[in-house]
């Protein structure tokens, strides 16, 4: 065999599904791993692919491997694991030669690595998907140079996911960092999705009374209409599965205890760097932490209980406050990734994020198919006062209203949904109530304020007399 | 003049009060300002105190002014203010000289300067209540060695305020950092009250129609019961206010541009790094950054509008809501609190917390008596559990299920609100909808979930069949 086209250091799960994608998509890949058995088993294991997977045991035949300039992938436990794969690399590479950081770094590594002045080209790059993604078609968010994401663009167009329309997801979001940004902001993003589907599923389970097979069905009819998603189609799936054990709905039988990787906190935080407002995708992190404390709900419950009541909804109503709460939520996140784009200097291109996320992705939607459109015609324009989302949130935001104040009566936990609505409510009210924060602060602070009339005059009478 | 009891370093508007206090109470104080002319200014406008102040000239002057040990003040801007300052002190000091940051730090920076061996003993030590009350009687919350704090517990406790009982609201928090970190949570919960605040505030407007004065005197009623507070009492007084312009009311003149210094979104940058919920304050700093964006709510008004909609609600229910989103965000700050001692072996004393807001600080207020006793009673416990509270929320609750619902119907925003009465939802619901939130994360992740019976098998039966 001539050559390799590419290499990838770190055959686990996401490491050796990309390596089996590359190789099948017709590029010639060298592969290595920390154990060598990892990398004996998983060429043993590649079948036909095999004829175009190059093994190796030691870094430098892995360097050797490959056509140069040479492009590696980085498959790696993010943290310091990328750190020592880097320096474990820096004499090996030629300065032209490009390493690709495609695991789950935090973007400020990322930067931070690419500032540092490696000895070689640099790329992170967020991957969406999942194994399955990995293995068949991820959504790609690159970042780095534009010239480094052109040496790879072929094999990344090549293992991306399409779109309806053909168009393949992965694209260079902006600067080194932008790629492991936007990726950040999609697992975010999927926190609130799956919160905002979890509280809907409640008020059908607990609201209304459904089984989970009749949950499956309304999931299901849901995927047909402006709610057609991975997400949407798997909940109609895991609604509909049988425990092997009991024989009872496989959801009845889970504990209500959420699991978290971490991602969903790190947009929590980076929007507080950027005061970015993202009132959904906090609302989803905390249900997942309060979800965690069973011991303390369950006293809670013997206290405060019984919660919830029923409450009689529509599955219509719930399918547009649905519709309604994940237009606010994803507004909210392109404006998140807006605001970071302007603090970073990235230019990030807003339809092409949305276009990316299309498929591939946790988070892929018919809808982001107008939000791309949507975005393309005014990036500038927060997503809610595009005129098809506006036309979209007319008809929906009464089902959204309607849910959160009788859920709420109802005692039904709905923070994501309610945090949404709020803050929807919170942006098309021209006269707030933060004039009373204003005059506290002054009172007790001096901190000043603006006055409606445009007067200088920043304090209240109440100064110098406190 | 002897030499004086301690020193100070920096003479803005809160070191110049803290002096001032300090001298008061019959400590002799050596003060340095970066600028002379300052210092000189400072001197000769103490009045009678000056017989207790010695203005010093150079840094050398000034720690030789100090009676050894020597206890120095910093009141100087957190941050790079803060190193140089230590550094410049540096060689001046002794081994056992004390300096104390009594500046608005970054815990984590408070923890790393003392983690970085300085060469003379270091406190970090947080001060509540503005310039008045560093004048007459801050709350002061240290953090350091006990035998540090020990050093200057006369003087923190001859300066700062009085609870009603008489005990003086200054204590030692913990070790290096604890201090900066209690006065970080007490910031955000003081955003927290005030946004809570200000959206009943914009029920009393907008949903009934009240004036100002009517508002003040609701308020000022407020102030007699339950909610007894300082933020009650100055939001009586600023909305009774008339603006010298034009003889409107002061808050009506005000622009709804709410501002803030960033110890709000510290706030909730921390509690999602101790994985601890803090929805309430999260929903106030959101509050904040929606008020920000002007432009963009008159542009929602203008698409969505108008907001909000007339709802009547009885000013006694009113009342009985802000009761229960109070004891909410107090009990989700005191369990961030707890999460923190937890975190950094701390061993923070809630109680004590609490005694130390009763007085001098924004957020003094009658409830704190409470507090301190439910915390007392068992500090492990989560404070809606604590009978006293427990009683009260089950009083308070419907009020605030109801102003929640009432207003979502009506399109007020109130986003604190509705985030308390959510959490709390959410921690007296037994049974909870993450299960599904675990089915999906196993199905495209295969993340495992555990299951209600115990058994060991944390895959649904879609495993591999992805």
């Amino acid at each position: 065999m001539a050559q390799a086209r590419i290499g990838l250091i770190g055959l686990g799960t996401m490491g050796a599904a990309l390596a089996l994608n590359i190789a099948e998509k017709g590029f010639p890949i060298a592969v290595w791993n920390r154990t060598t058995a990892v990398t004996r088993a998983f060429a043993a294991g590649a079948g036909a692919l095999a004829e175009r997977i190059v093994p190796t045991e030691t870094l430098a035949d892995l360097v050797a491997a490959i056509a140069p300039p040479r492009a590696i992938i980085l498959m790696v436990p993010a943290g310091q694991a990328v750190d020592d794969q880097l320096a474990a690399l820096a004499p090996l590479l030629d300065a032209d030669d490009l390493v690709i950081d495609a695991g789950n770094a935090d973007f400020h590594d990322t930067s931070r690595r690419n500032a540092a002045g490696l000895p070689f080209r640099f790329l992170g790059m967020g991957v969406s998907g999942g194994e399955e993604g990995a293995r068949h078609g991820p959504a790609i968010m690159g970042g780095g140079d534009v010239a480094d994401w052109a040496r790879v663009a072929d094999v990344m167009t090549a293992i991306a996911a399409r779109a309806e329309d053909g168009t393949p997801c992965a694209a260079r979001m902006g600067d080194a960092g932008a790629g492991h940004f936007v990726k950040m902001v999609h697992n975010g993003i999927e926190y609130a999705d799956m919160q905002m589907i979890a509280e809907v599923y409640g008020l059908l389970r607990d609201g209304m009374g459904l089984d989970a097979a009749a949950i499956s069905r309304t999931f299901a009819a849901w995927n047909e209409g402006a709610l057609k998603s991975y997400l949407i189609e798997i909940s109609a799936i895991v609604t509909a599965a049988a425990d092997p054990h009991t024989g009872r709905p496989m959801v009845d039988m889970i504990l209500d205890r959420a699991g978290q990787k971490g991602t969903g906190r790190w947009t929590a935080i980076e929007a507080q760097h950027l005061s970015a407002p993202i009132p959904v995708i906090e609302a989803a992190v905390m249900a997942r932490n309060v979800s965690a404390r069973l011991d303390e709900r369950l006293a809670g419950q013997a206290l405060f209980g019984p919660a919830p009541q029923p409450c009689a909804l529509a599955p219509d109503t719930l399918e547009l406050a649905l519709i309604a709460g994940k237009i606010l939520c994803y507004a909210q996140g392109f404006a998140m990734i807006r605001a970071a784009s302007e603090r970073f200097g990235w230019t990030l291109d807003l339809p092409e994020i949305a276009r990316v996320w299309r498929a591939g992705c946790i988070i892929r939607s018919a809808m982001l198919n107008d939000m791309a459109a949507a975005l393309a015609a005014d990036p500038s324009r927060n997503l809610i006062m595009a005129p098809f989302f506006a036309d979209l949130i007319e008809t929906a935001m009464p089902a959204l209203r309607q849910v959160v104040s009788q859920g709420a009566a109802a005692g039904h936990a709905l923070p994501a949904l309610a945090s949404g609505l709020m803050w929807f409510d919170g942006m098309r009210t021209g006269r707030g109530t933060a004039n009373l924060i204003q005059a506290q602060r002054d009172f007790f602070g001096a901190h000043g304020f603006q006055r409606i009339d445009g007067l200088d005059d920043p304090h209240g009478p109440w100064a110098g007399t406190v």
